[in-house]
């Protein structure tokens, strides 16, 4: 047997568990704060509902089959397709409907750093209203987001599809913009000629460019969102983003410190839902890089109080005849809340279940030997700084 | 656009998932309080991993397909194999390995009531240990889950397929017995007699059968299972489980009030990770049905206090000129830890706002108006009871 993942797909060993629930469980946290609730949908979808939406590239990137029942299907591409079907299958959910979703995409790209396979999308969105409060609400819930997972500089740009429309209409010279944040002004201008404009054309693009403002709705949207407590907004007229189907402000998060880049971006887009089956309904949201957050991290120890074990306490056992001591133990300290394993063979030796407690990273240890048993108490060893203390069992169960 | 989730697989509206939530989380924490932690394995798997491990029936039920790299590939059928895999890919684990894994499933049956073609798979295994406290942890965490969920009677069926043998070994006439507790025991003999065994051998059968006794094993499974505080286990000699791997101690729930059957089952399986092509490594481990324990929370409404949203406060507008006003207080109520979702329409007539509040099922409802702000108070609507009281915005923040 192939004893291998596919490439491109990820085990989530317990360690890593720890920590991307901590990441997920911050999220839906900020989310639920401003009222977004939890969507899920199935990981496979009738075919003809994922074609035909993002274009020959995409779709040569979808995971198709035909079922057992010779129905042609498809593994998830993204939650917003998702979304859109179920916007047009449940027409009686109230407006605005706000919605987060967690859940894996697929798609069978060339894998390279921190892209995978099979990925985790966390998006949120509200669909059903144009309001500036809809955008300002991403907004904030982006900032809030940052802040809550410990990241401290970063900058939120914004800008609006509808005043870079006052530059051009055509999207290959927004792709080329879309670049000044990689490439120089110069290596742009290049890209711009090579693409057929003349240097006038060029120079009126980038005057243009340095002089743009923000609309009545992004003033707006701005004005709301710092009154709902967002920060690092940033107007940024060469914000472009890669996708052609927003339509209004566009959104994007550049974390500088540490230095991991892009790892938000969303926009309004009021016309895709319909386009993508849905009814006719305006839409602004936001998808955050769940991954990419947490592969950050990790590689970057960012939490490093976070102890990656769920496990609080191993009870390690002394001998066959103190096991039930042990055992005993075990179920008081469960019985209190805490997170408890109780070591299951009383004839390894006790250098063994300490080797245990410490690849597992289980935090501390209680020792329980005849000594104890004699004093009434109970030895906990903290297996970071090698400390150990004496505790009377209702010390230990109320700590 | 075919606007349907495909046959057998479903949505799930923040309703549902409320529920689902809770679920999840009453189990992951009585896991994690015996020492068991969170593994997560990928959606798909090479088809080798899959195939050849349970049987041609259970191939006609699996996902396989090829993909975009010509590899062919499959959907998870079970947690078992990618446990299997995984113990093979990572050597290293410390043992025992003591894991859950709540991930969907994915096999094309005949969709039926509560079984679905993507189902939520709630798996715990210990691996590594043939010690019976690691069976006995099984039972515990069983019985603490189904009073954690709220079950009030229920009777964990624990028999052993060591003392079965005594019996017989065949496994034709096995899956004869496993049907008394649905037929009558005539029926089973006429089962027996229509399978070639004559009235004297089935006879025997059943004298034996009355006569089991757990063995040393299953007594001291039972004996640390009782140490542990898990109730309600009720050895049964009758209980025989459908799958062929188990090589000692079974179990199996069956909830009567509610009556709804069998919810849990499992069993130690010393000889099934190595078949499945992991290591030789003995297990025990049981399965939750996850999605049969959502569904008959939500139909008997088993929790009727669990308020299906997410969001706790919905704080309506009364006019565009005071839009602002309950903004801010939008703000501190979310500053203090609360879920709240701002009306984003102040144009929207009162009535329609309730409407929303009652649509969404948010239990709460603030009014800000004139004569609230001049009196310095916020008016807080119950939306089940339909009372109202004013309070003061620190008491609001505290509430």
């Amino acid at each position: 047997m192939s004893v291998q993942t596919l490439k491109g797909f990820r085990d989530f060993l317990p360690g890593q568990m720890v920590i991307r629930n901590r990441v997920i469980s911050i999220l839906k946290k900020v989310f639920e704060s401003y009222g977004f609730s939890e969507l899920a949908t199935p990981t496979l979808e009738y075919a003809e509902v994922l074609k035909g939406k993002y274009g020959e590239e995409a779709e040569k990137m979808m995971y198709l089959f035909t079922d057992q029942g010779g129905r042609e299907v498809g593994l998830k591409y993204d939650m917003t397709v998702p979304l859109a079907r179920v916007m047009a299958q449940y027409p009686d959910l109230p407006l605005p409907f706000k919605r987060y979703q967690i859940q894996p995409a697929f798609r069978a790209e060339n894998t390279q750093k921190s892209r995978y396979r099979e990925f985790y999308q966390c998006d949120i969105d509200t669909v059903g209203i144009t309001s500036p409060i809809a955008d300002a609400e991403i907004l904030a819930v982006t900032s809030d987001c940052l802040f809550a997972l410990g990241f401290k500089n970063f900058i939120i740009r914004v800008n609006s599809r509808q005043i870079l429309k006052s530059i051009t209409d055509s999207s290959t010279v927004l792709q080329s913009i879309d670049k000044l944040d990689k490439k120089t002004v110069d290596e742009v201008k290049q890209e711009l000629q090579a693409k057929g404009l003349d240097a006038s054309a060029i120079q009126e693009i980038f005057t243009k460019l340095d002089n743009l403002k923000p609309d009545d709705h992004l003033n707006e949207v701005i004005h709301l969102a710092d009154k709902l407590g967002a920060k690092n907004i940033r107007f940024d007229p060469r914000l472009v983003r890669g996708l052609d189907y927003y339509t209004g402000p566009i959104f994007e998060t550049v974390v500088t410190e540490p230095k991991i880049g892009s790892i938000t971006g969303g926009g309004r887009y009021d016309q895709l839902i319909k386009t993508l089956g849905g009814p006719d309904l305006p839409a602004v949201g936001t998808t955050l890089g769940l991954d990419r957050i947490c592969d950050v991290i990790q590689e970057l120890n960012l939490w490093p109080d976070v102890i990656p074990a769920s496990t609080q306490i191993l009870v390690t056992v002394f001998s066959p005849d103190l096991f039930d001591n042990s055992l005993e133990l075990s179920t008081q300290l469960r019985r209190s809340g805490k997170a408890v394993e109780l070591y299951p063979d009383p004839r390894t030796k006790f250098e063994k279940q300490m080797k245990y407690a410490n690849a597992k990273s289980i935090p501390f240890v209680a020792i329980l030997g005849p000594e104890e048993i004699e004093k009434k108490v109970i030895k906990i060893k903290d297996m970071n700084s090698g400390e150990q203390k004496e505790m009377l069992i209702d010390q230990l169960v109320n700590w």
